[in-house]
């Protein structure tokens, strides 16, 4: 694909994942880590508007100067910003409104890429990996806010939660070894995975599964949610103070489980992998079964002999910088580095990423108390 | 009119005011005392469904079973509730919805009002004034929504705020004795201004205008908001707490004080009543002058000597029960009562208020820190 | 008594309220609205030192320059003060400075008085008036102090609560008429009395006893804390955030109601007045027996006629300023008028007021919700 | 030392600490992080009480049935206990009943330590480990506790802070290599040392000194606390929210840094290493100079190469389990795995340790925004 196609391709993904939705849907935030529908359009857009036509493109005329403030996400170094709890109470821009920004941004930019040179290219596969990043926000949180609502509503026909299936079940084992982790630096990559290192991994055994929702319901049913001996301390005060009885999007109706998704609320399929847990949940499970979580490392070291992409896999890394990892200058810098501190390490993919967006070298990282993401659990003995 | 012309005429009302709004305009709710107005426009239909339709029309079936949950406001004997803080979280129903559900519930009180005995035209009565009561919040909650947007967006040109306009000064005396305060009981009333009384009220002087931008602005440039000796001492707290330091919808723009309405961000009139203010604001004000607010006794026994409604006027009256107030049987019983305690009374009207709802009798009452409502002062010496 | 005389006995009672106490209960502060005993110690001293013998004693020097910080309570004319919640953070001054404290002022007032003329004892008298309210606020204080620990300490052998009994039941007719209601300015007064003014007063009946704790055992039985129709909006919210279930120190034990007093966790006597209930639940029991609380006026005018001084009684008047009411100039000036919102008033007096204290005309209040007063319940029909 | 010599060794210590207070220090709890030193006194008491007498010592009696409920600090295991915010509220048990609590234990201690087995001697070698590092937390909790009163009072003549020293600048290199890390399992050391492994470390240079008051000052003069590239977003958050502008007990008086120190305020000496300094702080320090924390393996590779040991140095390390870590089976495997997510590794010792309880392998932990430790930074390039 040329430069154009490639990134009409990945534009048009993310309208596409909107198409379903009515324009209310656009609007809410019921929490705070959800962003509202139209927010995600807006900001992808405004990235493309302020580090690449803003800085490239020669006569560049900003589409509305109000923008910049209602669409920055947490760039510090480019102003100030509508903070987060606040983007739910915006009524305007309207939804059309962001799409006209939408077309009048490709437009300035398909036009750049005709004669782009490489540090343009640069900056724009940065920009679509990043609206690849919040195309998967995208599925989380429509996801959310038709899952929250009293009245369930589906979210339609075309959804990615028909290619959620498990695997067959049997270990893997893995010697004891100096191994080399983290982007060799060809192709693209975030800087997060680089600074390729040397790592002394211990022999061990990996699941080929992830762990299913029938395991889990056995988790529950013999009280992994009473029990604090399996939690982090923060994660009992969690469990307590939030009322957690089970992952996201499950209800007990009537003595059985019953799951939310975007086809509506349906009856528990047992043998899909688990999904939308926190990391304390994927922890006390581990515990209850006497194994444990991977590391990082010792997921990226047998990346290539297990099947992954359903689900997020929880690891026991918190994530932290490789050694010499340095951030880029201005405002891009800000992209990971800042975030490394009291957060764990996901690694694999799921089924809301974007094709051609996983790389077995890929650090995907959230707070252990959430779990609107499409998260799982996989152990290691 | 008939019942069924003056039924159409409150609803069309309702949705006049809402129709130069965007569809996103509709649900958001940027702070917990604005409702979407889409709520609004669910949740006076849902009152006439619920206590008309459900008990008088035969064979009524409900619109959606969902929607009891969804549109209630605060009837505890009506059922369970989307606590008052989710409003802005809901997506759906849809506003298409919620005008097809208006339809829907227009056509059966239309069937119903055909042969329709007294207490059922009591009942509809109750729901219009109810109904032009939330066209009141209608108003409140859109500027709050638009005027707490980042691009401060117009409402449009046909609205209410160039009705608003200020008196000559002047003084009216009042003499002493016992006078006769509340509702006859003839035509239509709520039952907070019902049990008409003795109350003895002293001689006293009321102005013929309410407090003007201008004077305000002298309050705030005599230092007003930082001498704490003004307020009472839960004011002086929200004053510090809040950063208050003008009228809701006043920006102070390079030494110029500008304010929000209708029309958008404009230059303030200097010769309009100041409105947006709260009850603290009011009664600081008044200590500022050496002045006071009027009781609601003290109002009602002027209220045919001055021209009022143009902003519903603070008194220095708590909202209580007049003598041998009871409340209605029921859910309706929960209209008024449950909210006498920790409440100003506002007597009045507004340029807010619907057509033939004003009396001089009527109670309106709010939180002594609350200014959203198109509130004013008028002083007493 | 001497001006001598009676200054010492007042603080020689504070002081033997307290005499019973270890060091350790002088400095906790459980809650916000509690004070630490030694707080209470302090304070009052500051309040001889700060508007007596700061302005009226020639060359008087400050016992230490730091505790007018420390001991201010809410006068902001007076200063900068530690902030409500952070009191029971100081372990400094320590319980004996502040006795030494207290002697030191002790000598400078006694020096004072010999040759004070009647501005300086009329200040003396208000300190002195306002020390006997912290002396009823150090009973409240102790017992929250140590009936909240789980030892539940006994605070020892001589106590108020001894003195708590009912009266005979019996109902006592009022006529309608205008009264007169408010101090004549004889005597010592508050400023909050003051303005002896005409009201309206309709007949009623009112009972002769409070309400007993075997009624309001009934109360809770018949599921008085489960209806909401019988509450407030806000008592509601109340009731069910706090989980309340019953008046403050009353616990359950196996089926039987047990109260902690000054003796320790006992049974609960049924034939005394039930105590320690907010103004919400006096408010819904009067709701349960179909009748209601009295104004603060009819409880003016009935006064001579009903024994009182057992409880403080919750009365359906908000706190209000009576006609021509105008703060005193300074600091003083703060002492009432700056609270007159958002509160209801109590009439009458406790088995923790101070003798001579008390008076028909006196308006003491409180919030709607705090019940670690001595606060009971009369109701009228 | 006889093992009655080594218990009574670190029971007097902690009563030693705590000699130079006034009975009100021992009762304060100004923040949720300390603890008033009444309940370490009994906690540490308690855990001898609990975990060795309740189960060794034959006909042993309780020294009173509600201290369980007082004194427990974490353990689920071990019951129901005040919840952490609370322990500031409770006045009783007094100072004296806990020093009687003390030596009532230590007796019981004392008689069975005279025949004790080797997993009693385990047991209370844990127990002596434990109450060493509450005799560290007690020298933190009084400089809060006093270094947060608005008097600021002096701890007394002997404390700790004289032996505050820094070393000489330099840089010690450090070959790349696989590491042996952890414990050997030879003497004393707590669960989350052991498993020792295998860890390939980069080349790298540690710093000698740790960073002196002197570069700090010219960090916060450079700007440090209003750059926001400096910081993780979270400690961004921390510095704004907190309004951080220094380290901990710094003040800024008339254009001089002034220290609180056990002394009282004093001016602050520049030669001394920085210390009460949060993770954030140290973090965006080594950040303005271009530098990095050490890893916990860099610092316990070097570890016998450089002087530590007068402050707890922040590692970049997350605190996680060692391969291999298994929770001790019943309330004491509580002590360390559950709180091994979101928090930071420190390592070294402090001049609060005690003697003999710290080692190259100590694995010490906090949350990333405390600082009321002594903590300081070592910088690695």
């Amino acid at each position: 694909m040329s430069p154009n196609e490639k990134f009409m391709a990945v534009r048009s993904t993310t309208e596409r994942i909107c198409s379903a939705l009515e324009k209310e849907d656009y609007v809410v935030q019921p929490v705070v880590d959800v962003s509202p529908p139209k927010w995600h359009l807006g900001h992808t857009t405004w990235f493309f508007e302020t580090f690449v036509l803003s800085v490239h493109a020669k006569d560049y005329q900003h589409f509305h100067s109000g923008y910049d403030y209602v669409f920055n996400s947490y760039y510090e170094n480019a102003g100030a910003r509508v903070i987060r709890t606040d983007r739910g109470n915006l009524s305007r821009p309207t939804v059309d409104d962001i799409f006209l920004y939408r077309r009048y941004v490709d437009q300035a930019m398909l036009k750049l890429l005709e004669n782009a040179g490489s540090d343009v290219l640069d900056l724009v596969q940065l920009g679509l990996n990043h609206e690849q990043q919040h195309q998967e926000l995208l599925w989380y949180d429509i996801k959310y806010i038709l899952g929250h609502n009293p009245l369930f509503p589906a979210y339609g026909e075309n959804h990615i939660e028909k290619n959620l299936k498990g695997e067959n079940p049997g270990w893997v084992r893995s010697e004891a070894g100096v191994y080399e982790i983290g982007n060799t630096g060809e192709g693209f990559y975030f800087d997060n995975e680089l600074g390729r290192h040397k790592v002394y991994v211990r022999e061990f055994e990996i699941s080929t599964a992830l762990v299913t929702n029938k395991e889990y319901v056995e988790f529950i049913a013999s009280g992994g949610y009473r029990d604090f001996n399996l939690w982090h301390a923060e994660g009992w005060d969690w469990v307590k103070l939030q009322g957690i009885k089970a992952p996201l999007y499950w209800y007990e109706v009537d003595g059985e489980w019953q799951r939310y998704g975007y086809s509506g609320l349906e009856k528990l399929d047992l043998d899909q992998p688990v999904s939308h847990i926190s990391y304390f949940e994927a922890y006390a499970f581990a515990a209850w079964k006497g194994m444990r979580l991977p590391t990082e490392f010792e997921w990226e070291v047998v990346s290539s002999r297990v099947n992954w992409g359903m689900l997020w896999e929880w690891t026991s890394s918190a994530y932290l910088p490789y050694p010499g990892f340095s951030k880029a200058p201005g405002a891009l810098g800000e992209y990971n580095g800042k975030f490394m501190v009291n957060q764990q390490v996901l690694r694999g993919a799921s089924i809301a990423t974007a094709d051609g967006h996983s790389r077995n070298t890929y650090r995907n990282f959230f707070h252990a108390d959430l779990r609107w993401m499409f998260s799982g659990i996989r152990l290691v003995r």
